[in-house]
């Protein structure tokens, strides 16, 4: 494609000082239509799989991806193969660099977290015929292999739980929705709850806060200055609500007496702090176990495996009660 | 060494079937004896460095880890270099193997943690000239490259702390101490605190858990249920302490009213839980950023780098007070 020998291509990648401007601009343009990535070790890769696969995440700090990577990790061990983890930082690049990276490095699959992406990864997937398997996701239609359960869905049913309990003014923490289509599908799934209840219940104040302890407590603290008077506050995960928890305990406000606190996920945190965390259990083991399963079907060539849709359920604890009189 | 052809070796490792047993036993015990780890790319490598790095910890599955690493890649990737993480279940065999892993896929270093590993595994680091930088320990007169803290110390001086507030019986759940030399330290650090100090003061029981909570919450409902009436439970982690609490929290045992919780790392579970705990503060944050930096100064050739010990301070918190009456 870039009409130039394959020996001036590894020149261009060994050592491009040695290839004309021209030549090298050439040969960059061929490698990006093509989608491809240089093969450290292509002979022996073209020979056999190396039985390593790739996760990449988000964030390695946060204990909801690191269970079910555990998950992953031990249904793979079972089949001889091995696991490598990259992450993110939610940073959609820094995604695509890892992909590519793995993939170099003789990766014979990948799990990645989210169904959405640029059009350059999505490119790169399909140009490269990347097997992969998409996690912490479910969504009606997407015609990728799929491992997860619908975020949409979860947090309509939870807040549906909230309305129910009696709460008209509802706040909601969210992550940060950019880049990030399980905070963005848990933040729709509130909002649409709330709409389709219909007045006089309302989403009166939403905060968007990085999934760490502090924001969680920062916005919790903005919300409850407002005058907006939230009875219930809902969070985008385990760990905003209970830094939003932590922080109501420095203000002396009373949960669930004076406002109700939700979280998502059920990490192990929701169920030590005090009160408990009401939350959604995210089936993180099951995730993890069933993404591995579809992930080695896939690489084995056999029957194609297909999409395995989770329930996450709502889980009922103290940090929610019916609003105040 | 094996006395054959390199042709040999090269269908011994790609495709034995086509080697004689002798041949390839013979080529076997070279392998095992050299340290030697088939290379992807051997030819590639050799001209350059792949500018990823892997770091090889005990889980996935622990905050502590995750915060650490969080800091070890962004240092790193300031610096242009990505990480790759591997796990091992705190399982000695399979930490050689991610090792070799990891170096047949082109690391260009590692980062390990903890300092004691079967001869086997520091006989491949050195024959290999593996460049590698240990943390989370720091063991004084250690000969190997370490960025971390004396986990025997830090257990030491929370013990004193422990005993100066007059709690003379005390109990201990500590992590699984074989092939966890973090775990053993602590492990001996409280005692010997506490035989340092002499009577009244004993150690009136250990239990040892891995690193969950449940298993936590097991060890204490145990030491409890016995009659050695301890008023002091150090636990060998955050984790372990919050499962202790929760379980305090089930059984109506009020902490620190009957019985103080002391935890280890400083995890953000820690200041959440309610009472907080007192702990260990384990510069995560600080020890990730000085791993990277260290092992960036390996890799670059120049000046070697020298071990750096960073400090772990005790963290006074409500869940330790004065023992009861």
């Amino acid at each position: 494609m870039a009409k130039v020998s394959t020996a001036s291509i590894s020149r261009a990648l060994n050592d491009p000082d040695k290839v004309s401007k021209t030549t090298r601009e050439r040969i960059e343009k061929a490698i990006d239509a093509l989608g491809y990535t240089p093969h450290f070790g292509g002979r022996v890769l073209a020979m056999s799989r190396t039985n390593t696969v790739g996760a990449i995440i988000p964030s390695m700090a946060n204990a909801m991806f690191a269970s079910g990577l555990q998950a992953f990790q031990e249904v793979l061990a079972e089949a001889g193969v091995n696991m490598l983890v990259a992450s993110t930082g939610y940073d959609p690049q820094q995604e695509l660099r890892q992909i590519k990276s793995l993939m170099a490095r003789g990766a014979d699959g990948l799990l990645l977290i989210g169904s959405e992406r640029p059009p350059q990864t999505r490119d790169f997937l399909m140009k490269r015929h990347v097997p992969y398997v998409l996690s912490w996701c479910f969504k009606p239609g997407d015609d990728q292999l799929c491992v997860g359960f619908d975020n949409h869905q979860a947090a309509y049913d939870a807040t549906s739980q909230v309305l129910a309990k009696g709460h008209r003014r509802i706040a909601m923490i969210c992550g940060v929705r950019a880049g990030n289509d399980r905070a963005q599908d848990r933040y729709d799934g509130v909002r649409t709850a709330i709409e389709d209840f219909g007045a006089p219940a309302a989403l009166v104040q939403v905060c968007e806060a990085k999934y760490r302890l502090e924001y969680g407590a920062e916005a919790f603290a903005a919300i409850m200055s407002g005058n907006r008077a939230a009875t219930a506050v809902i969070c985008g995960n385990d760990v905003l609500a209970a830094g939003a928890l932590m922080r109501a305990r420095d203000l002396g406000i009373d949960v669930p007496g004076q406002v109700s606190l939700i979280g998502f996920d059920d990490i192990g945190l929701a169920s030590v702090v005090t009160p408990p965390l009401a939350t959604v259990r995210v089936p993180q083991i099951e995730m993890g176990r069933h993404a591995a399963r579809v992930l080695l079907a896939r690489l084995s060539g056999g029957t194609q495996p297909e999409s395995v849709q989770l329930p996450a359920d709502f889980i009922h604890r103290a940090s929610l009660a019916a609003p105040p009189d």
